[in-house]
């Protein structure tokens, strides 16, 4: 039986993607995707795919932006983001574990001030007025909160360089992507499998601290060597690009952005009508349209909703054990009958109790 | 047509292993392996087989030693042994590119000590009779200089810890691999597809230096987690276990190497035999098994070689732009039949010629 993935990261690609990237495996121009030297012409045009539909999407091809696609994840853009513009100080806004994390490696290069916090509540909303010091480095937080749910839908206006994990909701909505200097995302939820993290950079951000970089950490070696600077995680990248193809191919960021929108009204709504379950997030308007995170009121239900998704072949529902219950990511390949088959198992848990 | 890859790295896997890595693709226990969460029951059992497989094949097992798969290629691990290890000063042996590129990190944690260099003949040879001091905080050095062809056929010894970069002839021969307290290799010559890397560590040299480290460049944090700290490329980790799977079945490095002696001799032979070409490395017993690099003697020769040993389905002959003429690389899934091959057209070249 097909599974109705709801993994928050790794995380479902479009069918379409899994049977190319299966295809590429056993023959791509004669040899396996796995075994073309990252040199050849073949992975040098899959790299500059990759990198021109990264920008394309992101409205940022000739804006004095550059694409790299590097390995490490997205944790090892903690400390690079450190490394290369942290001079003195600068202003993190801390909306949960990720946003925590990338603190904690910054202040091994520097001041960090924290903006605002929600702590204080479990990370169940996104602080606001809060004030950004024209004076720091750069301001660095997250678009989206992956384990707790909930995401800035607005870009912020600031005097010094915006630098944003949006990990995961990337290409998942339109947003001024523009007044963003540097964007990261690990691969592994709305543009490929894990192995690869992509980084978006304004140019002349750069250069400007006086540290000595390791060059494996440094954004100016990795955008001088075209994002080959050393091996690259070819079939991670290949796959990507392949993903992004297939956003394109079907409308971009415009068109998934409104099924986006439909699925995750499909289930709030449910959440929100269904007394057997609350949201986690305490305003709606930071509720995540990724990451659905909510509770059944009643833990006596437990065991009755999990076999009961289970056995309608929903995998990957469990919540992330910092804030428990049911967390549902609905990236963009998870199809509207997912969320629909998700929905259906809640008002069927509601007539059985 | 089959093509004869002898492409530097990345590079032929077996063809078993490209079979069932595309199965996974599509499918892996009802969902594809690109989509499956790292925490996942199935990815943990892929990600312990791993480690299991790397340490039982350097016959590691239960001395001490830790096996992680991290992201970055194995540059990354020419800063991450710096920072974890360097003190105040480490002895490098430098016998090519990799050298190098690897004593130009670690000079930005310390001093460094080039013990010997073969750069004074372009590193047509591997230097001996060197000292390696006995206060340095490591000794580093490459078991294989895959760009210029050149092998250290036996393991130093020292008193100091002993790190050494073996990304292009790990699990090609037996060594006495306890006398290592450090090994690295990228994976993507003998042990899978670009996009991870083997680290193998004795746990006890870790945790001696003073500076602090950002939590993806520290090894302790990464075994903390069994190199599940962040997300791993699932992928990458996964077609390694598969290839270390394979070289087990068929008997592990014993019977690889006797193979690889096989074709090393093939080529190596004809090298010599035939007037038309010789080999680039200096000493017979520097020279690499697994690159094995050399030149046609009349450059005259070149288009009509060339033409040929494309022809004949060979790919990945030219050799690296440092270097010139030509590289044959012939990692573990080299077949014999691709070696005569390769010796087949170099007779014929001779014929015509
Ligand atoms: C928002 C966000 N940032 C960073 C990370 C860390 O990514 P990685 O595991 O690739 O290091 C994650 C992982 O899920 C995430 O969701
Ligand atoms: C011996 C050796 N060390 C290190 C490297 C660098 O590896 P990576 O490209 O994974 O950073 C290579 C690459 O070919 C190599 O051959
Ligand atoms: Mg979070
Ligand atoms: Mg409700
Ligand atoms: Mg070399
Ligand atoms: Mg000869």
């Amino acid at each position: 039986m097909l599974k109705h993935n709801f993994s928050a990261g790794p995380c479902i690609l479009p069918q379409e993607v899994f049977k190319k990237a299966a295809a590429a495996v056993l023959n791509f121009n004669d040899l396996s995707i796995l075994e073309i030297s990252h040199r050849s012409k073949d992975f040098v045009e899959v790299m500059e795919k990759a990198q021109n539909l990264a920008l394309e999407h992101l409205d940022l091809t000739d804006k004095g932006y550059k694409a790299l696609f590097l390995g490490g994840g997205a944790s090892m853009q903690f400390l690079m983001v450190a490394y290369n513009l942290l001079e003195s100080k600068a202003a993190y806004l801390n909306t949960g574990t990720w946003s925590t994390k990338a603190i904690k490696e910054a202040k091994l290069f520097g001041d960090v001030i924290e903006v605002a916090s929600s702590k204080d509540q479990n990370f169940n909303y996104i602080p606001k007025g809060y004030t950004v010091p024209s004076d720091v480095d750069y301001f660095h937080f997250q678009t989206n909160n992956t384990i707790f749910g909930t995401q800035l839908k607005d870009d912020p206006t600031v005097s010094v360089p915006m630098v944003c994990d949006m990990s995961s909701d990337i290409f998942s909505r339109k947003r001024d992507f523009s007044k963003y200097d540097l964007i990261y995302a690990g691969a592994q939820k709305n543009m490929g499998p894990a192995g690869t993290t992509l980084i978006v950079v304004k140019e002349d951000i750069l250069g400007k601290v006086s540290r000595s970089i390791p060059s494996m950490l440094d954004y100016q070696v990795h955008i001088s060597k075209d994002s080959m600077f050393n091996t690259p995680p070819v079939f991670p990248i290949y796959v990507s690009m392949l993903t992004m193809e297939w956003l394109k191919d079907n409308g971009g960021i415009e068109w998934i952005e409104k099924i986006n929108n439909e699925k995750a009204a499909l289930v709030y709504d449910e959440i929100d009508r269904n007394e057997l379950f609350e949201g986690f997030v305490a305003n709606k308007e930071d509720r995540s349209m990724m990451n659905l995170t909510f509770n059944l009121v009643n833990e006596d239900h437990k065991d009755t909703f999990n076999k009961m998704w289970q056995e309608a072949g929903i995998n990957g529902l469990n919540g992330h054990r910092s804030v428990g219950g049911y967390r549902a990511s609905m990236y963009n390949a998870l199809t509207l009958e997912s969320a629909q088959t998700l929905v259906d198992v809640m008002k069927e848990l509601e007539r059985k109790a």
